[in-house]
C-alpha cells in the first residue's frame, strides 16, 4: 500500500515530521498536496468530502488504506508504532509518545515567537512583539525544553529518548534541533555545549542511510519564511 | 490499584483533563500532590529520583503501577483506552487521539491570551499584548476550534466526537466549553447559536453520573486566576 501524506506544499513545516518517519522507514508514500491537482484534493478532505471518517482542522493528515489520522504526534506515533520505529515495550511507547508531545509544544513555542499576536496576521505587523517573545523563548524556554531531551537520553544508555533504538520521537528531536539551529543560530551556538547528547543523536539520526539519502534530496525541502522555523536575524540572540 | 495523578495543587490546569476520565470511570486514584508532602513527592520525580522509567517535563504525568506517562493527551488517550472510555475501533482511537490534541492546541492558545509574551512574567506585565492576542482568539481562533468540534460531531450519528459513545475525547471537549465560558462569557455567548451540538455534547457528559457528583464534590476545584482559563473581562468581548 502506498501512504497519502497532506500537507501543504512549498514548507516542510510540521509535516516534515511525518515525511521524517517516512522516509526512514522507506515506506511508499504519495505526498499528496505536492502533486497536480492535490491541493484541491487536500482542501475537499478538510471540507469533509471524498467520505474520509475524520474531519482534519488542518494538515498535516495521514491516510492509510482506510484509516485516517490528523495531528503531528498522532500521526508519528502511528506510524512509528506500525512501522517498527517505536519502542517495543508498553512504557517505552509511552515515553515516546510523551516526548513526542513535548517537542510539539516547543515546535508550537518557536512558531508563536515570530506570530505572537495574532496567526492571521503578518510577521511584520506584530515584529515588535516577537522580539519580546524570541527573548523569553531564547532565556528560558529553548533550555527548558532542550535541556529536558539532553537529560532524559542521559537517563538511557542507549542515548535516544525512548526504548533501545532510534524511534520516530527521535526524528523529531532531529527535527527540532536543525530546525531551530536555523532560526536561532546564536542562540543554539551558545547552548550547544550543554546538550551534548541531544546533538550527538542529531548526528546519528542525520546519518541513518535513508535520511541522508532524503535529507540530500530535492524532495527535503530548504527552511524558508513560510514554515515553522524562521531565520529572522532580529529574533535571534543579539551578535 | 489506585493510579497516582500527579498535578500542582489548588488550580484545575491541564490535570483536570486526566481527573475527569478517573472520576467518570470510577477509578481509585491519589491526586498526589494535593495530599501532605505531595509536592516534594512530584518535584522529586521531576528532578529524576525515584525511579521512574519517564522523566516529566511537567505536570500533569500519571503512575498506573509500574507505567508512567506524561502530557495531558497521552494521558487521557491511555486512561481512556485502557478503561474503556475511548472507541473500540481502531479508526475510532485514531480519531479521538486526533481530536484530543487539537483540544490540547486551543488549551494552549487559551492560555497565551493571558501570557502572549512570556509564560515566567506575570499577565500584568504583558496585559495590553494580551488583549490583542485575546482579540484575535476570540474573533478567529475560538469559532475555528469550536466549530470544528461541532460539525465534527455533526457528521456522527451518534452525537459524539469519534466512535458510538462518549469517550474522553468528550470529556475534554466538556471541559474545554466550561473553561472557556468561564473565561470568555460574552464571547462564548456569541458563539452558542453556532454550536448547538457541542452544547448538546458538553451537557451530556456533565450529566453522566459519576461525573455529576464530581462536579457537585469538593475535589472539583473551582475557576480561578491560576488556570488556563481565567476571567479577565478585558480579555472579552466587550459589554
Amino acid at each position: 500500500m502506498t501512504y497519502q501524506l497532506f500537507y501543504w506544499p512549498g514548507l516542510q513545516g510540521r509535516g516534515e515530521f511525518v515525511r521524517l518517519v517516512l522516509e526512514d522507514v522507506g515506506a511508499p508514500y504519495e505526498d499528496v498536496a505536492r502533486g497536480p491537482g492535490g491541493l484541491d484534493r487536500m482542501r475537499a478532505v478538510m471540507r469533509g468530502e471524498g467520505g474520509a471518517p475524520l474531519l482534519p482542522l488542518a494538515p498535516p493528515f495521514l491516510r492509510a488504506d482506510d484509516l485516517w489520522v490528523s495531528q503531528t504526534a498522532a500521526i508519528t506515533s502511528f506510524l512509528g508504532e506500525r512501522l517498527g520505529l517505536a519502542p517495543a515495550d508498553e512504557q517505552g511507547r509511552l515515553t515516546a509518545r510523551s516526548l513526542a508531545l513535548t517537542i510539539a509544544d516547543v515546535v508550537a513555542e518557536a512558531h508563536d515567537t515570530h506570530h505572537p499576536v495574532a496567526v492571521e496576521k503578518y510577521y511584520d505587523e506584530q515584529r515588535e512583539v516577537a522580539q519580546a517573545r524570541a527573548a523569553s523563548f531564547r532565556a528560558s524556554r529553548m533550555a527548558k525544553y532542550l535541556g529536558h531531551l539532553e537529560r532524559t537520553i542521559e537517563r538511557n544508555p542507549a542515548g535516544v529518548l525512548a526504548g533501545s533504538d532510534v524511534s520516530y520521537a527521535d526524528l523529531s528531536a532531529f527535527q527540532v534541533v536543525d530546525g531551530l539551529t536555523h532560526a536561532f543560530p546564536r542562540a543554539m551556538a551558545r547552548l550547544r555545549p550543554d546538550l551534548p547528547r541531544l546533538h550527538a543523536l542529531r548526528d546519528r539520526v542525520a546519518a541513518r542511510p535513508r535520511l541522508a539519502a532524503y535529507l540530500a534530496s530535492e524532495r527535503r525541502l530548504p527552511f524558508n519564511l513560510h514554515g515553522i522555523f524562521r531565520h529572522y536575524p532580529e529574533l535571534d540572540d543579539p551578535a
